[in-house]
């Protein structure tokens, strides 16, 4: 019901507003306009004055009425103008805004369901990327593996990381560079960072690089994508490896790039013959040691990939991820090292050798690609931290590098034989193990198929963590296998999770023994 | 000229070879594998057998002749194998590889140069991605602001940040979490840290968020590159505002989103209607403190601005780079915390208020798009460092944070209050400076525009260096200015930058008189 225009309330309210409770202390640490501010917004909070028609005394009157100078008045009215508590009219002065800010929060309130029922709207390119699953409907990015959960695939063990040494190097890089490693810097990465890798790569990888082909990246993802979002229009082409790294076809799928899957036979990636529209601008690979099969690229293999990349200019993703833990020998040669006409891309991380959470990782790039990508990083997210990359230039240069890579390669050595050993002797009767030549992980072929869905839910249930290779496939069709990681875990680890793995089969096959006969 | 079949030379070749020269050593480290393996190849990179005839004895032969078992030998022939320096032909027994790996890499060499001039081949999207450009050529991305440089824009006091307290909470957290901080993490960002940034929100921006609306990210361009991937298809538009931070124009070509500037007038951006085609999917606003010119959007504005993103199921990024640095009353409250309709995506960075290299950020989503940008994060890069997430959650809880910038909004004020005196003082004929209420940065409009290339060429010149207003336009055309940075000098610096500038404007003013009198 509107109330009568001639109502006294009504009146008192169109006068000036007078703000009587205003008391300002000049003593205070606060600024006088901050006060005045502030006492001024907590009067008009009240409401008494919301109804559009109260005015506000002039900056003039206000200054002189409260003792301090108009440019004290003024910082506190613009603040409040700022914040939509005053609206001003043009030769009427000052008023009450007719929506105060808390009123209008208090009326959307009323709107906030019906337009949050609106379905969510995201990009075709979100639906596009194959969602994250892992090979026993756990969650690996979010724990590595979690407490009582063991021999899942690709796990380094980050126990062995010397984290003190790390520490210490951090420190004494912190004493000596100071600031300058806390500011933005360099889109490359540190040129200490690139000078050693590239040392180290020529030395160890068999590389052909100088240092300013290096681009320091956040990991192996982001060497994929900037690498496919720098030669890939989007709808273009990239063959990967079938079955291959889960992440890849995630990655490039963000990077609008159409994937095909390409089989692999024992010396790697098959480079069959295709349909013009599916000739690929990339071809992701992992020569050194496939994964998950473990095939390393052949010779023949590898110089038939740099001819077909070199005839349909295209160019080779090497992802070497874990070329250092090889068993048998030094590691091979790289790609990178025997293409001689820039076709490959060569990505490395530390991931595997340190530990994944160091998110750092390199691309050796073909000369004529190296602005593109350092383009793409600057317009991505910048860089990587100064600090681990400077604290790693320095861990490489100071050979803790190296000596950590041959500890490990012993002691995964060690794991993987002590893994062989109690894995045939206690699970030979259903699986053949494929003995891997490198790397983290072991395939286990089953010997009778049928057992299969069996395993997979038990290894779940039980906490005994291996992949299910199908996992890993796109269109191949293997014969049912798991993916055990050995890496991670210590003897007594390694012997406990197959005895579990092992009893664990042995209680099913004797249940329903028992459940067919007595049936 | 091809040799007589008939040679004797020809004839040994074809002969078994018998690897007389190896010589194993059963008390070395090395396994007898790879004894063997190096020494063979080594007999075969002399090329003496490099015709492709000459044929290996059978394993069974070698292990006999040199004394080790078969399995030794195998490992060492399926390494050469794999290498390429051997090849089997069935039936006939192991050759020596036509093309050796050696041979190849010297017949490629000659291919090199011919295959590498041809033009680099990168995608549309780098082409498209505006190059980095610096207000006056100079990377700031490479070093923040070099020795000698001074009055950059948008540089944080990072010689303020407590690194001894951030290095002590991270040696903290590390002997408290151990090995957990090395693994993969969440994709989410920790969930301490989250909390933390929750509350802190919550508190001091009147945001209101759940953690689990909260995604960590690695910095603010990260989140407009993640926010843009996930709600907006290639060719989509977004509205930016213009003048613009140069780096959202770029980051949202990475994502393959068409960029229509819109101006900024005394309230902040303008939503001006547009033909359909032009209509927006995201609008990026700096609602708190527009950069570069410092306006902060006012309250009907922002209730336009949310109403528009409703009706045209629009949404907006809110990038609140600096916000904490507010020198007239505390921060405005954010966009965020009156949106009531899910549309509005907050996102923060560490970058100014802590210091640049931490490269973390965070992402305040409406709830219905966390999963679109967990899901972006996971593919693009998996997560930022736990250790440096969890040592900002510490650093947050314990108080060092609010403590900080505190400490910091003072600092800055201070100086910005000795910029304006001193620059008043130096400057104020040429220059007419518009005040900040927050930020890093103040403009200084040019009273005599046509001065606009001296002082542009004299301030690259002498190292003293804001960047052109202009710089920041897309189509806005505006009355020539600079942009000066304060905050990351001292007293003495900003005083001794100043008069550098005064005195080589006025030099250069006397010179020219001369010249135009002497002529």
């Amino acid at each position: 019901m509107p109330k009568p225009k001639s109502r006294p309330q009504k009146r008192r309210r169109r006068s000036i507003i007078t703000f009587e409770m205003i008391q300002l202390d000049r003593t205070a640490a606060e600024p006088l306009h901050e006060q005045l501010y502030r006492q001024m917004r907590d009067e008009l909070k009240s409401g008494r004055f919301s109804d559009g028609s109260s005015r506000l005394p002039s900056s003039r009157a206000l200054a002189a009425d409260r003792g301090v100078s108009r440019s004290t008045v003024r910082l506190a009215l613009s603040k409040l103008h700022a914040e939509g508590y005053l609206s001003s009219k043009t030769g009427s002065g000052t008023f009450v805004a007719n929506l105060l800010p808390e009123t209008f929060l208090t009326a959307n309130q009323l709107q906030t369901d019906e337009s949050i029922q609106r379905p969510a709207r995201v990009s075709n390119r979100v639906k596009a990327i194959p969602d994250k699953r892992t090979g026993n409907q756990f969650d690996l990015g979010a724990t590595g593996a979690g407490p009582g959960v063991s021999l899942v695939a690709s796990i380094p063990a980050v126990d062995e990381f010397p984290i003190a040494v790390w520490e210490r190097l951090r420190a004494q890089i912190l004493a000596k560079k100071g600031v300058n490693l806390l500011r933005y810097s360099s889109n490359r990465g540190d040129v200490d960072l690139r000078k050693a890798l590239a040392a180290y790569l020529c030395d160890f990888r068999a590389a052909r690089c100088h240092p300013d082909q290096i681009v320091i990246v956040a990991g192996m993802q982001q060497a994929m994508l900037i690498s496919a979002m720098s030669v890939l229009n989007p709808g273009e082409t990239a063959w990967i490896e079938d079955p291959c790294y889960q992440q890849t076809r995630r990655v490039l799928s963000l990077a609008g790039v159409k994937v095909v899957p390409k089989p692999i036979d024992a010396q790697g990636i098959v480079i069959a013959r295709s349909p013009k529209e599916l000739l690929p601008k990339m071809i992701y690979v992992t020569p050194s040691h496939q994964f998950p099969l473990g095939v390393t690229m052949s010779f023949q293999r590898r110089t038939d990939l740099l001819d077909f990349a070199r005839n349909h200019n295209a160019f080779v993703f090497e992802d070497d991820y874990d070329a250092e833990f090889r068993f048998v020998g030094p590691p091979l040669p790289s790609l990178q090292g025997i293409d001689t006409a820039g076709r490959v891309i060569y990505a490395g991380t530390v991931s595997k050798i340190l530990c994944p959470s160091l998110r750092l990782g390199y691309i050796v790039a073909p000369e004529h690609l190296v602005d593109a990508f350092v383009k793409i990083r600057s317009a991505m997210d910048q860089h990587s931290s100064p600090i681990e990359q400077a604290t790693l230039a320095r861990f490489i240069t100071e050979g803790f590098f190296l000596s950590h890579i041959k500890r490990m390669r012993k002691i995964y050595a060690e794991r993987r034989d002590f893994f062989i050993d109690q894995f045939n002797e206690l699970l030979g009767d259903r699986f053949t193990l494929q003995i891997p030549e490198a790397g983290l992980n072991i395939v286990a072929w089953l010997k009778h198929e049928e057992e299969f869905e069996t395993i997979k839910r038990i290894t779940s249930e039980i906490g005994v963590r291996p992949s299910a290779l199908s996992f890993f496939c796109i269109q191949a069709n293997l014969k049912p296998a798991f993916v055990f990681g050995f890496a991670a875990w210590t003897r007594t680890q390694i012997r406990e999770s197959l005895i579990r793995l092992a009893s664990a089969l042995r209680n099913h096959d004797q249940n329903s023994n028992h459940g067919r006969q007595s049936r």
